[in-house]
């Protein structure tokens, strides 16, 4: 089969190789990929961000195929359905353990971004007819930890929700929130991306650039109530109005290190509203099974920025990292 | 001001009369009412089911109307205000106990069908501006308890409700289970009524009349899975078929004794598909004003199925109790 | 090895025979049975109440030992490492599913009852140092259910939990509520017992014999406010009292259908104190690991009735079906 | 009556006064305190760090007593019960709001440092005969906010708590973590407090003088698991560390400001832990009832450090404020 292999480091190299096609055990199947999806999870890889890289190593998370063999003692799954693959190898449900970590698919076992991959049963998620391999790729990561942060904050219609910035995790939490009834308020940088916003139903839009102090901006549009969910998709440079936008008795739903990784608030402000700050480390399988029947139900179109050929994976990095894409960034790898 | 009494008894007298205006105490304010809505329990206390009636008592639980006075240390609150009257005159927030059901509106204290009320503030929710007195007068019996149906089974996108009947109940299920993402199966014995449940979002309509077994024609519907809330407003008559409809991990949320007092279930159903029976029991203020705030931010128009003038209170009740209603029956006090 | 085999009918039949040792693939592990415990569940599965079972079926649900061979891909055990054999081999944790029901131990897969046996890591639980594999063998499904009755209940200092019966969940429910803070009221028809369950902490004793009141006797004992958690293990002889000694907003576990299998209860009951009913279906290998950590950490000694030796396993059957024992009845099969 | 009346700032000053005894209005009963008991809130309230405080304001927070008068429309309560005074008037039960934080004794209404303070029938916890006037002074704040956390935590039998200082919220957590059947390790700069902790029950023990690498110690003392709920009573100081010694899941229940008002973490900590961080406002009225319940049925006793006369009552002050106690400071009003 055709892989990418990736040599990390700070000028991390994407390297398109011949590889023998791997042949899945008892438990697992062989996924034939269609599609890939980047995540900004997959730069930090890349960059040897967490931790050593094996050479050889296959990247990427976020993958949707189809079954293209099965292992011994699989039932329930036939060959030729279609899947999304599950984050994390040995997560099917419940909450994060120590075990649940162990295998990272493109971070500590091998990715998406081939051909072929081998799936344990524990990480697949049956893909609903009415989305594509392209639209099924992009959900693992992001669709999953927006969906988490939704459900961290309990939202429901009445509910009030604020968006920073309009990556993956944004625009799927945008997409959701409106789905469960909720208001949304959003930040960006760019008065055309807060448009497209608009026309997926945000309530509320602020450009942080021309009104610095957006936090402010939120509390006014909102009577000075506040949002009861704040997606914490940057850190550092926005925490503090993060915790200023809250309403009493919000959630802080953090999962942004893009700014810098040691944030800074008032205890007392968490105090005095009885703010909870919760930690985001994606989610199980279920998590993905769960958000993927939701936006199939609800008929959310994925968002995606833009669609790569298998062999411009490198161009797909590249764009990514420039950080202007409006939703995902996807590898098309059928038609590689 | 006028008001009507009641005689409580298997043949019930509402009788209307001139009574002095009731003054408010500390803590409490005197609502101008302009709108009440009626329940099934309206009619349960008529019949004396709800224990003994003391002579001259005002009934009316749902009501609606403008603060016209206030009593000593009332803070927050001014006249003129538009404002909701909650059911329990003692449960302002949290879990229900013994004290918050002392005094119930319509029950156990004077109700609403009077020109004028006493409420304590801590029963008040305020009205928002969308909201007419009348649609207001329909939330506090059957919002909050269909919104508490809806927050006991954690509904949202990706969720499936199944609701029996067109009451006021239901239809507010639906509407709120729509607004929240999920997907809403009903049954009813009227096609007409099961088409008008349609054009409000239903997705799937079951007549238990010409389809005995709604139970097996909704898991048919879910492909066999069945649905993650039930809204049991019926009884004994339907109480099996609504665990059979119940999807593994679903919730049976329990406020029908229309059709007898005594269920029975198989237990070995309940445990082999983990299902969870909840009794109703309306809400406090605080959920009160949670559906409020969710009706008027989903835009939801409550579902008026007539309206009577306050002279016509006898004949309202009469109406409710030929039980061919689609949503609530209301009495315009103001223009009595 | 040497394994009992069922012919499962009203008069089932336990045969002792020689069969290959099984050999664990992929992801399983072959465990050396020390010990097996017998449940309820267990004479169910005998009498052909829960399907049919193939000929040559080994039965026992319960059970702990030692790793004697790993699968390939297993990583994190080691042979000799001892455990604890979990009830559901594909229910590795959160909410109960479909899938998560496919394989249970002694029901739809081979049992305990055997000196070996395969078991996929899914369902392995470490043994802490502190219990022997007698006491293991008894955890499965007694504590597991007694577990996840009090995390339904929220029992914590402060909550009174009521018990029906000497069983295996009832004594590892007494013992865990104590642990836990709670105040515990049990029911017997046998004074010794009660004594013996006095000695583990019970705090209120009812003889239902002497007292077939028994429930207005524990309603007397907490001041007529009632248990916020009843166990219910046993069935429509009980429900109804279960339902008036549940506290306003208590909880009833059920998992009893020893005295048959309808249940009836009065609606309006469980609306006017806001009760849950909740089905028990056991619990996930994760529920097992906590209250294996609890039971360890609180130094509970897991009470066990009498030990057999692994030939006498017939007559272990029977005994528990005289159902006079106090606690667990339990296969010695290292012994046998 | 005899009241300390307070003139806030750096130098605050404590004069004692003849006053009126208040009336209690409709809703409203008069209590004749016996105790009241002092917390770091009340050090920073005579600081002025709370707003300004009008001339003659009686401060003091925690208090306990008897009725000695009754208001209008007050059922339930009788001239002689023993209460127990709770921190906000308005906060009966629920989750804190704008409208619960409004009055609050002590702080923006006058306290119980005084002979007689009126209380809303809201903010009264009924004294169990098990407790003295002094311990259930001590109850309000501390005991409240050390229930809440492990309310927060989901502490229960197996769970591990951490707790820093012995202040009255950490003594408090201590004994009710222990009654919940959790292992307890605690930090102290005193081998003399941390001894008189191992015999309140605390199993794990840490002198941060002497090791002030403390989170290592406890993490090592749990085979590097962690704490499941870390009561975080100091602030930036210790911020980071309590960041470190949490467990996979963990709740860092926050109210400490003591070291500083901003607080420093790690993002990507609180993700790969999946950290939930929860900022601590006391607790409801109800909170109260239940904490006070579990201290009575556990038999806990309140930890008292010291008693002052009422007349001393600037020394109690003095005395808090040189941060020597292990346990709560009392001033006990009836022997003034």
């Amino acid at each position: 089969m055709q892989a990418f292999q990736l040599t990390a480091g700070e000028t991390y190299r994407l390297q398109r190789s011949d590889l023998p096609t791997p042949a899945p055990r008892a438990g697992e199947v062989l996924v034939k990929l269609h599609a890939a999806s980047l995540n900004y999870l997959d730069l930090m890889v890349a960059r040897g961000r967490f931790g050593e890289i094996a050479p050889g190593f296959i990247p990427g998370t976020d993958g949707a195929g189809e079954i293209a063999a099965l292992g011994e003692c699989v039932e329930g799954w036939a060959v030729g359905e279609r899947v999304i693959v599950g984050t994390f190898a040995d997560w099917a449900a419940g909450p994060y353990t120590h075990e649940a970590g162990k295998r990272i698919r493109g971070v500590s076992m091998p990715g998406s971004l081939a051909q072929y991959a081998v799936v344990p049963v524990t990480a697949l998620v049956r893909l609903p007819a009415s989305l594509s391999y392209r639209e099924a790729a992009s959900l693992p990561i992001a669709a999953t930890t927006a969906w988490n942060g939704l459900v961290a904050g309990a939202v429901r219609p009445g509910s009030t929700v604020a968006l920073l910035g309009t990556g993956g995790v944004s625009l799927f939490a945008l997409q959701l929130a409106k789905a469960a009834g909720a208001r949304v308020l959003i930040a960006s940088s760019s008065d055309a991306k807060l448009e497209r916003a608009r026309a997926l139903g945000a309530d509320d839009l602020v450009n942080y650039r021309t009104t610095p102090a957006w936090d402010e901006a939120m509390l006014a549009a909102t009577g000075g109530r506040g949002a009861d969910l704040v997606l914490e998709t940057v850190g550092p440079a926005t925490f503090q109005r993060s915790i200023n936008v809250a309403a009493i008795g919000g959630t802080i739903f953090t999962l942004g290190f893009v700014s810098g990784m040691d944030v800074t608030f008032p205890v007392l402000a968490i105090m005095l509203k009885t703010l909870k700050i919760v930690g985001s480390q994606t989610g199980s399988t279920a998590n993905l099974a769960e958000v993927t029947r939701a936006i199939a139900q609800s008929r959310i179109e994925p968002v995606i920025d833009r669609v790569f050929a298998f062999e411009e994976t490198p161009q797909a990095y590249a764009y990514l990292q420039e950080a202007h894409h409006f939703g995902k960034v996807v590898v098309d790898i059928a038609a590689g």
